[in-house]
């Protein structure tokens, strides 16, 4: 199957439009910080979410809004997330009924999200004397709205694939924001993907939970868990595909060009995690169970130490090894091998849970590119699964240590 | 009942001596990392141990010679930490033969511990050639053991106190070391407890296994954990006192006088974390559970963002009701308090979930102290919790990121 990267992000599905303004959240006036995504048409629409039992308002009314599997368009604001605010799920369906005032779209047909500030009050004020020029600038504007999400990400994140399904051309694109736990307060991973393949609200939920697992849930920057987590999707049929109502062919290849697309921005929210100097993947194979294999390379991907290490492209493999260790998972300690690799080579650190002889010097120009694979394989078994993280900075701690100084 | 804290550390108790000395496996000659304690005569022994599935050799040759529950010597080194090498039992069981043949106390009754590098093999010849001195310095020198064991710790850790049980004088003491998982490659948390009490095996390793539980096991500094994290403990009964085979009044009193150290020296190794400025301690109450209470403060704990933002002295109390949800515990997030309080002065940030318009100046002021208390109180039940952490400093990257370099 034949996936092809395009342009256009969540504008490049048919019957998509998108825009981002500054409307006055954030007192940075050159910063976008308000955004809508409009399909033509209702869309199928699914949802995943922070698993926090603190949870923000913009995801307790999405959720809410996708019960019956529909939606047909997007609201987004950075700068203040809404969350742990008495009159939150008011403000989170205001942002709703503004959507409805403009467009006609019902209010409980839109998926809204904030990012931000957490516990200060979120004003409708500034949303309102926008909403009207948001919506009038609706176009081919992925791009603004993926900049108006941003909160301290340092680059916008965008992606679109093109493939066929019955003879038809078929798009998927998204927009994402990162990066873990953000600053200010904290804030949120927000992903708003859009296609225009025909597929009833069920079976895109089944291929978005699931796709989530091996995507954006194995992604860390900092392991700390946002209280407004978001992964959206809506595709709206117009790709004229038969529409994908089961377990089949059409759904194997929509739940490729969607797991193409999620471990596309998976990457770029930890390689711009905050403060990061690098992206860290690991992959671990030879495990036991596909839980084991995961719970290995997140443990990893997590430990302060080994994120520590790759900032200052230090091989302690020992670190590794010691993170395999107090995972949980079951894996046999005498069988793990471990492999650094990057565009500058490979070096084989340790095998069977013993330290080799290894070249220092090829090791430290190894880990001083910009992108590491961490391999381990713990040689117990056939399952296997990629985590993807950042090194630990001295900017990561600036970042979330004096923002309100 | 009367504790008193005294001098002496592991010396305090009768019928204990110590000593350490530099004997080469460490290049800086001013440093000591050769350290031995003996009993008189032959002890009760217990002791815990990392739950790491990747374990150093000591471990595992401790465990074993602790299998009859008795000993009377500890042998540890530093600037080795003598795991992930295909020789280290060997080398582990040859501390402990140098110890017997030095003292004629068998090698089985000898504990061992080792700490610093792994993955590079520990070589026995320096301690061959310096037990004989280290053996006849022995006498009220804990210091010098403290001292000994040390690897990034920036100070020694020492504590001793006396009480009274059947009208005897009974005396307990520790020693430890740091810091979480530290450099060089790792480390280990190691404590080392002595007494006089009498006290059979069986009920000293129960004190001491659920004593852990609120003092050892609640200190983080990075959520990693160790291959080598050793705490054991010898009680030689010479205090004269009626030998404690259950759970009576004694244990009690016992309990509670090991309680008194092992939280003291909690509270030494996480103000003494990598990099750290200031001890965070973070007490839960009005949790369903004990699990639930311990649960929660060891993740906000463990939170690199809580912790940042402590080493900012910025007051992000929404950082601490993040961890609070996703730590797992079962909690109404809608009746949770928080209050920063420290010596200049406390005050309430959240209540009921919700954020409190507070002095930013008296938070500042608070958190800029070197001991900070978090204080969390659910509102749901009555079992509380008491955790210790440090904040997340950019001396923490610097001593991880670059210690090979």
């Amino acid at each position: 199957m034949l996936i092809k990267e395009i342009k256009g992000g969540v504008c490049a599905p048919q019957g998509f439009k998108a825009n981002g303004v500054h409307c006055g959240i954030r007192k940075n006036k050159v910063k976008k910080d308000f955004a809508l995504i409009v399909s033509d048409v209702r869309a199928s629409a699914a949802g995943v979410y922070t698993q926090n039992l603190v949870k923000g308002a913009p995801v307790v009314v999405t959720k809410k809004h996708l019960t019956d599997g529909f939606a047909q368009a997007i609201i987004v604001n950075s700068g203040n997330a809404n969350t742990c605010n008495s009159n939150g799920i008011e403000i989170a369906e205001g942002m709703c009924s503004l959507v409805e005032g403009v467009s006609g779209i019902a209010s409980d047909d839109v998926i809204v999200g904030s990012t931000g500030v957490i516990g200060q009050k979120l004003d409708l004020t500034p949303m309102k004397a926008h909403i009207a020029e948001l919506y009038d600038g609706l176009g081919d504007r992925s791009t603004a709205a993926a900049e108006a999400i941003m909160t301290t990400d340092t680059v916008k994140k965008e992606v679109a694939v093109q493939f066929v399904l019955d003879g038809k051309k078929c798009r998927l694109g998204g927009i994402a924001k990162g990066v873990g736990m953000v600053c200010p307060n904290m804030a949120t991973n927000l992903i708003f993907l859009t296609s225009d393949v025909a597929i009833t609200p069920q079976m895109l939920q089944k291929a978005l939970s699931v796709d989530v697992g091996s995507s954006f849930n194995m992604v860390s920057v900092d392991g700390d868990q946002s209280t407004n987590d978001t992964c959206c999707i809506m595709a709206n049929g117009l790709a004229g595909n038969t529409e994908i109502n089961s377990d089949n062919a059409s759904f194997k290849r929509f739940a490729k060009a969607l797991n193409y697309c999620t471990v596309k921005l998976s990457k770029m929210l930890a390689k711009d995690g905050e403060g990061a100097t690098k992206l860290i993947e690991c992959t671990v194979t030879g495990a036991k169970s596909l839980k084991a294999a995961r719970t290995v390379c997140k443990s990893v991907i997590k430990s302060s130490l080994v994120k520590a290490a790759m900032f200052g492209a230090d091989a302690n493999w020992g670190r590794v090894l010691c993170a395999i260790g107090y995972s949980g998972a079951d894996v046999d300690v005498h069988k793990i091998d471990v492999t650094f690799i990057s565009r500058a080579g490979e070096v084989k650190v340790c095998e069977d849970g013993y330290g080799l002889d290894f070249s220092e010097e090829l090791a430290k120009k190894v880990l001083t590119e910009d992108e590491v694979t961490v391999l381990i394989d713990l040689k117990s078994g056939n399952f296997k699964a990629t985590a993807w993280g950042c090194d630990l900075t001295y900017d990561y701690v600036k970042i979330n240590g004096d923002y309100r100084t």
